[in-house]
């Protein structure tokens, strides 16, 4: 035994995985924690998985409905989507098998709103959820559960659930005790009060998650480090993208339009989002904070440089390196990071309050500024929607950032019109490529579109784009967003048949 | 003078609306009062208008921006779009003068939602508030101002304007008085409150509009009555999709998904609106409350039936029978309508705290949910997002309704891609027309395509959609939003072509 688990009728129910696993019966809709590779359940999903694949040796093929907070890894998407274990997944994927499963047709996926899923839960949108299976950091003498990596939808499948599978992850450092914050007191319309949350440093819950015992069915016992990608150092690219950003910020300030400290951020994951983050430590502005869904290599840098006092998140997306760093000075960071349930850091009511300054990744954009962040050639899902537009829309700025062409070219990332669209015209305010940004606010469709064109687009792909551009304007059918129908779509039709856009 | 002028101050400064138009520069951004046709500026635009027609005449055109609540009048905007005097035009309009305009490239109009407009204001995105042009209906004798018909987004330009110029409308009922709740609690990040509303009824503010008496440059006196179109009796496709609704909400109550007395509605304008409202008044829920843009017939209807306890709405659309009986029983109504400001009535927090039940008409949607609400055959706009995002994000249900087909037939609402989007797939919850009603909720694109086919298409259509979406299955570039690129927005380019999507 780990020691983690300091209360004896927890202690009591410590099983193998594969026994856990067993305690799963098929059909039943699944509630997994997890987001963005941090705290999922590193051992019961691959028991499970082992179990589907022996039902479908037998015959008798078994599913589950699989719920987590957002992404997890290999060892849980990967594993059920390889067996085709899943029924319908929600609210969000970003492995690699799962992706090829979806969009092979051989697993349903629903891509929601991080925000509302445990609202949609508690409604009985998805039908009843019957096994929660969390991970957790350790369970206190009181029988209090100790949340690990990330709090996701814990606290809702551990409420909502008739039956709860814990893994113990002795892995997890025991430093996370007491840097949750667990907010009991949302509840269901009519009844629903205000979220006491004026600051992104306000405590307004508990550090623990509750789970009544005899709920418990079994309780795991692992050691097991989360999927921690390594940190890529920004590239020229990232850099560039960053620059145009952080010039952005600076141009609000000296404006009036936002704060020397400016207001809490919001990121995104990967490169580019780090590259900003690295940006603004070696910037001009102090005090900064967050309120945020991931805390990433580059939010720890920025407290490190004492320049972020608090953030605010759901979960950690760390490299190995910064994981270690973390796990040895974690009480350092114990006054300046907070993890909170996802519908409280996604909370568009608290997004909007605090006025944050949202920072996307896309696939696409069109010179209208609309956004794809979800599929490619309008059929392919990527990941997923995930809470850019739980923050988006809610933002005080919304940005999204992506470099202004991708497969070598093949690929520009400004088109005459998205393939599908995640964030209307009416929600992005810039649109920022390593070419330059665009800032969209308050302009009409037509000068949104030369902006983009001008300013964001490859130069590869600007003589095509203005020509589009230039011919809508002669031949639409209306002239407040001029398109030319038959032609809209065609440079994602003619990637598809030839793999390439040029 | 029409005694409504109880202030010496305020009843100096009175003079005709030609002398008031005069004191409006070439350039100034003008901020003018006005929401879904009611309590819009009846003289001063028009007197405008005709400074700007004879500026043309002498070589040297006027413009200026307009920013309103929402949709005015003829004598608003198709005054000011008829002589081509409105530089930008935002937030809304569905004025048949300057939708023309616009759709020609003459008018630059940006499409906003409507809760984000006070907010972008304040933050100094569309430049400068020059001046305010305010319909009210009566001045206290301390100076404060009692709102009209409307509150929409008075209370901004009143702070943000340089100088204000007020129109005094005695056709406005006396007994407005005390209805309206001006909630002054609004502040930009870092420095904002919760909102402090929990329940339709709760009055958060103050039920005049301050304006410090110095910034007022003109008073005019006008008697002059909304635009407000006459009542159309629901036809027989507003009764049957009205009926789906009605029966929706019932499986929903008897399925424990939705309390008894149902939750705040909010409904768009119009006929399908009006006949959803007068099916809630014949049908078995009691003790209905409404947190809406718009007060209509059919919810003074529902006050007058007793169903409906309590509607907070900006502003009044009533046909001129529904304005006479309002107008002659107005202290009836007293405690059971209040009219707020449009960043409070729309506001995200509320929206989604109160887990309103959104109603909403539209354009078209696809086979996978999406929904265009404000654009034909994608370029050409109709009215503009209004409130629709505002409340379909944030409902605890969102509906869209539409008839399935348009143009006598010639016109498909349900077509295999929108040609614009405006709610994403993630934020539409039930699809309904004549034909029937899909609940898209939890359900992934391909389930949500065979229901929204076989539930709402027009059987003249659903063999073209089905073969679409069958054809798209076999050879889509992803199978999780099965698409055919070269033929998605075929049905729209069929119809600007050859005037028909057969």
């Amino acid at each position: 035994m780990s020691g983690r688990i300091r209360n004896q009728q927890f202690a009591a129910k410590v099983v193998e995985a594969d026994e856990a696993a067993e305690l799963i019966r098929p059909g039943d809709n699944v509630g997994m924690s997890g987001f963005t590779g941090a705290g999922y359940p590193k051992e019961v999903p691959e028991a499970l998985a082992k179990r589907v694949a022996k039902s479908h040796e037998q015959g008798d093929p078994m599913k589950v409905g699989l719920w987590t907070g957002a992404s997890t890894a290999p060892e849980l998407d990967g594993a059920l989507a390889e067996v085709e274990g899943i029924d319908l997944r929600l609210p969000y994927q970003s492995d690699p098998v799962s992706r090829q499963k979806i969009n092979e047709g051989r697993l349903d996926y629903t891509d929601i709103h991080l925000s509302h899923v445990a609202q949609r839960v508690w409604q009985g949108i998805y039908g009843d959820l019957d096994v929660a299976v969390v991970e957790v950091s350790g369970i206190t003498e009181d029988g209090r559960l100790i949340p690990s990596s990330s709090v996701g939808n814990n606290k809702t499948w551990l409420e909502q659930a008739d039956r709860v599978i814990l893994e113990v992850n002795s892995w997890q450092s025991e430093g996370l005790e007491g840097m949750h914050d667990v907010y009991y007191g949302t509840a269901l319309p009519p009844h629903r009060k205000p979220i006491p949350i004026t600051h992104p440093s306000d405590r307004i819950g508990e550090p623990y998650l509750d789970c009544p015992p005899d709920k418990v069915i079994a309780v795991v016992e692992t050691e097991s480090p989360d999927r921690n990608a390594s940190f890529t150092p920004p590239d020229a690219t990232s850099e560039q993208i960053a620059g145009h950003v952080l010039d952005f910020f600076e141009l609000e300030v000296r404006s009036g339009r936002l704060p020397r400290e400016l207001l809490p951020l919001q990121s995104g994951v990967g490169n580019v989002a780090n590259a900003v983050l690295a940006g603004l430590g070696e910037g001009p502005f102090d005090g900064l904070t967050a309120y945020t869904e991931v805390i990433q290599d580059g939010m720890l840098q920025l407290i490190d440089s004492g320049k972020l006092q608090m953030a605010s998140a759901t979960a950690f997306s760390l490299s190995p390196t910064a994981v270690e760093r973390f796990n040895r000075n974690t009480a350092d960071y114990r006054d300046k990071i907070m993890l909170r349930p996802q519908e409280i850091s996604n909370h568009p009511e608290v997004v909007r309050r605090l006025g944050c300054l949202a920072m996307n990744g896309i696939v696409e954009a069109d010179i209208f500024g609309n956004i794809n962040s979800t599929h490619l050639m309008g059929s392919k899902i990527q990941n997923g929607i995930g809470g850019s537009g739980d923050f988006a829309r809610n933002a005080y700025v919304s940005i999204f950032v992506t470099p202004s062409q991708a497969k070598g070219g093949d690929v520009s990332s400004i088109v005459p019109m998205v393939s599908h669209v995640d964030h209307t015209e009416h929600d992005v305010d810039v649109i920022v490529t390593e070419q330059g940004l665009a800032d969209l606010r308050g302009l009409s469709p037509k000068k949104r579109a030369e902006l983009v064109i001008e300013r964001c687009a490859h130069p590869d792909y600007k003589p095509a784009l203005r020509d589009y551009f230039q011919r809508a304007q002669q031949s639409a059918f209306g002239l407040h967003t001029p398109h030319l129908l038959d032609e809209a779509l065609s440079w994602h039709h003619n990637f598809v048949q030839r793999g390439s856009m040029r």
